[in-house]
């Protein structure tokens, strides 16, 4: 029996889109004879709903398009779609988080899932009710199948022998002998989640002694990039082949020999830094056409941080759809421009030079006299920031091109950055690097030849708010601030040495700034954005 | 037997100050000859903590304390408080939301939560591990009593026989013959929410057959406003007495009698728009107090909703701690000015002037060349506001106040705001009342003189950003776009009519704007901010 994993990529409520490109995949698969195509969850809907669940008519629209599907797929073939089911009863949640295998013509079975997840960005015990594994074995053909739902799986005990629930469905259950277990996800990227999903996925497989297939979603919704990398692992647990990472693709294998049965093998094992790269252009590219628009911008400063968004903005949507801009004032150094300009004419995109001096001067005559106002201060910087955020918006109402906003995780968790300033924008791209992986991809970027010039690599941060600023004036050195905003942040630990003490405090200060931040990509496991909900009026960080 | 209903207002992870706070109000309720007093839920450690859970260390420091606080209440009295346990088995969350029974010197019992609450502002399944209701019987001097926190008594199907619970757990647990029920809340303030409480507490009363004590939390934390009113009802669900509104109270009642044992029998029924009034003032005074600020401005357009924020912030902070400003450019009439000047006058407050005129006049004429425009447009409106916006943070660099945000509801829900323009400030004061709701506030404030000038609330609104600019230009009425609002988001109703599904779909498109902006205090049952989570990227609003 041949079994297919489709790895599509959905747009959330778009359930035409979502319909025809299961119809597309049903048939690619069916001409690679597969007998059964798995999708991945909740793919007919689009995941992550967060709120839109709120809307009944929402769900019956989706459901109304999943009974066209099922009327419209091929013969001989069944589909696993992942859809919200309406919760009939009148008690508990309304809908479940729901696998439906249709056949041409008819729904088969529906299955449930069990564990609702409720950690970072995740939200399902708002609108989801919980369903019972256990119901879940159905047989094609005399096989015998047990399908799981993303986190149904996640229950195993870690190293430590710690697990988040406080039961896992899984060993509850009468084992009942399979030969296959499938798991339909929307799994988020981070750097290491591949492990996490092969040790949940490997645990399965041998607790049920019999193979397993992982089929996840790829593509991005607001600040969430799913990978894909789906895969099969074999009865003992271990890794027959994967699908490919941040793109749509189709596997088939045969379930007798658990053979590959398509001729490209997918891709390599990639580094981490390229995994980086293309978790960003996916994520960048989704949001942006997701929402209907087509061309970014953003001011260029000569700096790492501009630049390697830049260089993503070009990779995602070609230099013709980017837009760059220096603005600068009396702070900025020729050498900036300079850089700037280089790096845009390696891009193959024209710099466009604003002066705002001329507009800060304006400024700083009519304010300092109004508030008498004598020397310069925190208060002239953040107005030369928020006069190229207006400048940036500006743009934006005349040419609908969306901003891209260039701060990264480490000035985010200190608070380095204007609000209402440099922190305008409709997407903030790499929000979630640190300073050494924003080198790190302007490293990679520079691989084959040189395209970043090095000098940006090189030379010291600066804002150029004030004369000779430098980032190191006001922040630790970037590789201890970094190594702090990973453990406190990203790991959650407590703070330990004197670096992380001061961060304590720095981002409690500064939590008024994130709240107001616009979409941040996530690509750790924790992040700055709609996963990380602090509140901003207390007083923890003077306990820990 | 006496027992006291302690409505107290808790700073979040500020420990000490709340442990204090405990130890004041125990001793006041022993000198009014209480022999229990009873706490709102987690009023030790604060609530709504949110993430900072994630933070161990605070919940070990909270322990702690927690210790010492045993240690320090007077003898012959039992005290209820509430605060976070950790959950010691390797499985499940990390913590249960609890209520310890102390008696000087030693903790009798420990009480947990069972119901976790996942809807709007809530996310107890984040941290927090189930407990089980009907462990939670505890006798003094042979009294029995049942202690349940808070969500565990929501279960109660409605009129229409729903829940959102798959179960009640009141209703599954052998039911004994107890003395008295408690329940220690921390439960958000809406208009109509008072309704709903009484109506479970009479059910959980009713079933039990025995009277019930409800003690509520009062204060602000962000955008959450808890109004206190705890309340007693007999065996039969009838309220016998409650406590006051938007402020610390504390009531003593004999078991015997259920007669209140206070002199001041609290405060009489307050009309709709006076509790709204009070709920601001209070969440006002708590968020800037909280974040250790406690001076505020914002500029004064001679429209309503400035006049209203500027009234409430007086109102919040006296006219001392509160600023004023007038932003004018060729655009604003003099009238403006004019009922703005009065207003200030009234609020005894001066009215600053600096007309931005001169800096909108370079920013047109440097962006105009840059950018080829020829004709004024929605960018130039922008930048009126985003100019206002940047004085605004300019006077906050320079004096550490907070800036007031005084868009309403209705505008958000429209986006009619410029994001990073009006919309600047750290706290949004009116972003959850509808236009109609405004003008309400203004006639309160009107009651016994005319502090607002009644032209300001008799002229059209406008936003005065071109010629002769009324909001009814962009936007339907008011009377049926406050209706929309209140359905669709309030409500979370579907589109019904044809102002209902224009509004649907602006909702979707201007998501964008409402995820930058501040936190909003919430007196809805649904209000925009952190309870009301909707993605940006999608295709709904073409469905339903």
């Amino acid at each position: 029996m041949r079994i297919a994993l489709a790895q599509t990529n959905s747009i959330l409520a778009n359930f035409k889109f979502n319909k025809e490109k299961i119809l597309e995949f049903t048939q690619r698969a069916k001409e690679k004879k597969a007998e059964l195509v798995v999708f991945p969850e909740a793919n007919l809907f689009g995941y992550h709903p967060f709120d839109l669940l709120e809307r009944e008519s929402l769900v019956s629209a989706q459901e109304k398009i999943l009974k066209e599907l099922a009327k419209e797929i091929p013969k001989d073939i069944y589909v696993l779609v992942g859809a919200f089911e309406k919760n009939e009863s009148r008690k508990g949640r309304p809908y479940y988080n729901a696998a439906f295998l249709l056949q041409k013509g008819k729904c088969l079975k529906v299955f449930r899932k069990e564990l609702l997840p409720t950690g970072d960005v995740f939200d399902e015990a708002r609108f989801i009710e919980k369903g019972q594994v256990k119901n879940n074995y159905f047989k094609i053909k005399n096989k015998k199948f047990l399908l799981t739902i993303c986190e149904d799986i996640w229950a195993w005990e870690d190293k430590k022998g710690k697990s988040i629930y406080a039961e896992n469905p899984l060993k509850k259950m009468k084992k009942e002998k399979v030969d296959l277990i499938i798991n339909m996800s929307a799994s988020p990227f981070f750097s290491g989640k591949l492990k996490q999903r092969e040790y949940v996925v490997s645990q399965t497989a041998k607790h049920f002694k019999a193979p397993m297939v992982y089929v996840n979603m790829v593509g991005a919704q607001d600040e969430i990039i799913y990978d894909g990398q789906s895969f099969l692992v074999d009865a003992k647990g271990k890794v027959q082949f994967s699908c490919r990472s941040f793109e749509e693709d189709l596997n088939v294998f045969d379930l007798n020999s658990l053979e590959d049965w398509n001729a490209d093998k997918g891709t390599l094992k990639e580094n981490e830094t390229e995994q980086l790269r293309k978790a960003l252009v996916l994520g960048l590219k989704d949001f942006v056409q997701k929402t209907g628009m087509s061309k970014v911008h953003l001011g260029l400063s000569g700096g790492i941080d501009s630049a390697v968004v830049a260089c993503l903005a070009v990779d995602a949507f070609g230099p013709q759809n980017v837009r760059l801009f220096a603005l600068p004032t009396e702070f900025n150094v020729s050498e900036s421009f300079e850089l700037a300009s280089k790096l845009a004419k390696n891009l193959r995109i024209d710099l466009q030079t604003i002066s705002i001096q001329p507009i800060y001067e304006k400024i700083r005559e009519v304010l300092d006299k109004a508030f008498e106002v004598r020397q310069f201060q925190l208060m002239h910087e953040n107005i030369q920031s928020r006069i190229r955020g207006m400048t940036m918006m500006a743009y934006s109402n005349l040419h609908g091109s969306m901003l891209l906003t260039t701060g990264n995780k480490s000035e985010y968790a200190t608070g380095y950055a204007t609000l209402y300033g440099d922190m305008c924008g409709g997407l903030a791209v790499i929000g979630d690097l640190t300073k050494k992986q924003v080198y790190d991809l302007a490293k990679l970027y520079n691989k084959e030849y040189e395209l970043i010039p090095l000098r940006i690599i090189d030379r010291p941060p600066t804002a150029e708010l004030r004369p000779n600023q430098k980032d190191q004036d006001s922040l630790p050195e970037y590789d201890k601030l970094d190594q702090a905003v990973v453990r406190l942040v990203e790991e959650r630990k407590e703070a330990k040495n004197e670096t992380e003490k001061w961060l304590l405090g720095v981002l409690d200060r500064t939590e008024f700034k994130r709240w107001q931040a616009p979409p941040i990509l996530k690509i750790s496991e924790h992040s700055f954005g709609r996963g990380r909900r602090y509140p901003i009026a207390h007083k923890a960080s003077s306990k820990s």
